[in-house]
């Protein structure tokens, strides 16, 4: 049998057999290393950070300042205006990305050997510390794959644009980066190929999914893209609710209550009108107080893309985040602490994220405002730290943008269920959550991948 | 068993009780008739129509031409610009209110005698076309319920500010109408009360779901906030894709690719912008072709509200609007037919309307772009024609805005499944699409609250 007819459960079914098996697939993970090496050969990028004001087809709107493309699209660089009465920064504006495009993040499945393999891609990012990272099979804006780029069609696309629905294991909107994007979600997809053989291209290769768990292990291998699909794969096939700590019902409602609590209110204003930000002797945007991120621009060369040569601007953080998921048995069930939060770029206000969520670099002290859970995270035993890697953020539009991401088991009195803003729920209502649209942001997403690479035991 | 530690099944199965009396609960109908009766007469009030040039307490923005409240909160009527490629119109521009605070909609209910009442308020609207109608118990801005109306406190909110999530039965946020409001939801809840006794003030009145739904068969009785937390209400306990013609996972995938389809941009503009809009010699803004809707000014006096004088705008649409819902079954499963819709103010671009939403004077005859399923609806012979009255919207921002209501039972042949915008649900999945944000316009649920007040047979 492969096409889902079975329904949820027997896709979560499928999922687990892929999960157990973490050495042989259709290639060994040695075959799989010599593959990706190979492919970082071929794929020879070099990326020149250049000032702003010199990007190839890129320039700064004359009457705002906003940073367009001379065609209109791709993405812009524009200013917001952020208002959040009773939050930890009352007003501020900002630099950010505003693409209003929905592009496809979608991973590939095909049983052999009566198991699913995922179709992953080895692909190059300027943006990346190490050129060469996991793709999923596609990773396209629209403006990709209705050529735009007037560069070269976007492999696999077909099976993403139109699939079957029996085909349709996971497809949802999720969103990106609230601080750095507006309003920007990705659609998410797994869609099961048909039972005719894919042909498989240079760059890609067909992993089980235990395979791609052993590699999330590694630093900065699995990309973003990634990542978030990842956690979009449905691992659980039963009532969500079984032995979980609160109700689903409970669960939307806390949810619902800190979005209507939330008077969050974020409009695009003027680049040149944000406050506190400035221009650089090399050309780059950055806050007076060194903290936050700039916007900088780079040239890219590279064989292994679409386009062969283009400039653009990134976005750079100051300083490596770190983000944390606490994980316990409540009642022998696992569960996972998540934490509801503001984001500016959200277009619901508040979505969970991780546990903890930071910058470390901008609390060197014990000073107000230290985010909950920094230090328990900082100073935790060996021993009970499950997951502990440092990942990627997307390489088409940060630049060098690296987060650490811990996994961490705790006992009760170390998380108590002492504030609304918190919440833990069992794996399987994350599962069904992620179902939907801009419940879990793309930290606590990638937390979620990076957990269940690594099951409790 | 008061509290809701059986879940949303024993939620489900209180609700068929409750629906199951519809003549005799804590008060009869006749009983319920004469204290509505009383309350119309408390609740005298005066509406009349002035230029919006003349409202107290409101401003055209000397900059903008937006219409103001002085104390800057309330509402506004600001102008939007939307393109829409390869929509019927592609590029637009129009009024739009925006009103960026969420309210609380809530229901109260409680047992007695071992059924749910609901606790049901009879509220005047300067928008009503009878000013009186049955509304939720809380129906309130926020600017209504933190005081910025300097009007009475909102009867009843402490139940809704900080529930026991035990006792939540549903709670989420629902879009309302997307082309009058920009980005605007509200949270919609129900909420079952403690053990202790309730007060019950002069306008409120316990009901049982089966009265409920009794009064909605009758025109312009249950309120428009009221029928959208009626949509909310778990009528279904177990699982949603039990005998359904496609999965969820499908579902949610037809949903996510017609918002990735739709390339919809609104974005607020100067009202004094907005093209084809005019300022009447009655101080109304219209649209040149005398089609869609105006923008009205109203003051109103009145008794049995928090506050006893005010004006307004109002949006007062040209013509009665007419919705219908087909349904059939599938396999012995009720289905209806949903409608992927495209709407400027809605958060997310698409949400599920109804089989048909239009307003039947914009299309005089059978010319090109008549709304599918028009025909088949105003033609419908009586004996399939399953529910049919007149609602009015919500009364306090819509003047005398009023929609036919239709629930039609067809056959395979006159509704075939041919058209990727529209989608067979069965009613457990509407349920379930009920927990989440932005499935279901209002419209939609407005007519699901219809639909499950007139079970087939």
């Amino acid at each position: 049998m492969t096409a889902l007819d079975d329904g949820r459960a027997g896709a979560a079914d499928r999922v687990a057999r892929s999960a157990g098996l973490g050495a042989e697939g259709v290639v060994s993970l040695p075959e799989f290393r010599a593959w990706f090496a190979a492919a970082a050969t071929r794929a020879r990028a070099r990326v020149a950070r250049v000032p702003l004001g010199g990007l190839d087809g890129w320039a700064a709107d004359a009457a705002t300042g906003d940073i367009r493309h001379e065609s209109g699209r791709f993405f812009s660089v524009r200013g917001l205006d952020v208002r959040n009465p009773g939050g930890a920064t009352e007003h501020w504006s900002q630099p950010i990305i505003d693409q209003p495009e929905i592009g496809v993040l979608g991973i590939l499945v095909k049983e052999f050997d009566g198991v699913w393999h995922l179709l992953m891609q080895a692909k190059t990012e300027p943006g990346n510390v190490n050129g060469l990272q996991l793709s999923p099979t596609v990773q396209a804006t629209r403006s990709n794959y209705t050529g735009v780029h007037r560069g070269r069609a976007v492999p696999y696309i077909e099976y993403f644009l139109d699939p079957p629905p029996e085909r349709v294991v996971a497809d949802s909107l999720q969103s990106e980066q609230g601080s750095w994007f507006l309003r920007k979600h990705n659609r998410n997809m797994v869609v099961e190929a048909p039972d005719e053989p894919v042909p498989v291209l240079e760059d890609f290769c067909w992993l089980t999914l235990g395979q791609v768990h052993a590699l999330l292990a590694e630093d900065d291998v699995v990309n973003m893209d990634a990542r978030t699909v990842l956690s979009c794969l449905p691992f659980h096939g039963g009532d969500p609710d079984a032995g979980a700590r609160h109700s689903t019902t409970g669960v939307l409602s806390r949810i619902t209550a800190a979005r209507a609590r939330t008077d969050i209110a974020a409009a695009p204003v003027p680049l040149a009108s944000v406050q506190r930000w400035h221009r650089s002797g090399a050309g780059e945007l950055h806050h007076e107080s060194g903290r936050f991120f700039r916007v900088v621009g780079v040239d890219v060369a590279t064989q292994g893309r679409e386009v062969r040569r283009w400039s653009q601007p990134m976005i750079e953080p100051c300083g490596r985040g770190l983000t944390a998921l606490l994980v316990k048995d409540i009642g022998g069930t696992p569960h996972a602490l998540l934490h509801a939060r503001t984001e500016p770029g959200f277009r619901e206000g508040v979505e969970l994220g991780p546990t903890l969520q930071c910058t470390p670099a901008n609390y060197p002290d014990r000073a107000a405002h230290r985010p909950r859970f920094l230090d328990a995270v900082a100073g935790a035993a060996a021993g009970r730290v499950r997951f502990d890697t440092v990942q990627s953020e997307e390489g088409g539009r940060f630049y060098h943008a690296r987060t650490r991401n811990v996994v961490l088991e705790v006992d009760d009195a170390s998380a108590p269920d002492d504030d609304p803003d918190y919440v833990w729920l069992s794996l399987p209502q994350i599962d069904a959550l992620l179902r939907h649209s801009h419940y879990l942001n793309i930290q606590a997403r990638s937390l979620v991948a990076c957990l269940r690479s690594r099951p409790a035991g």
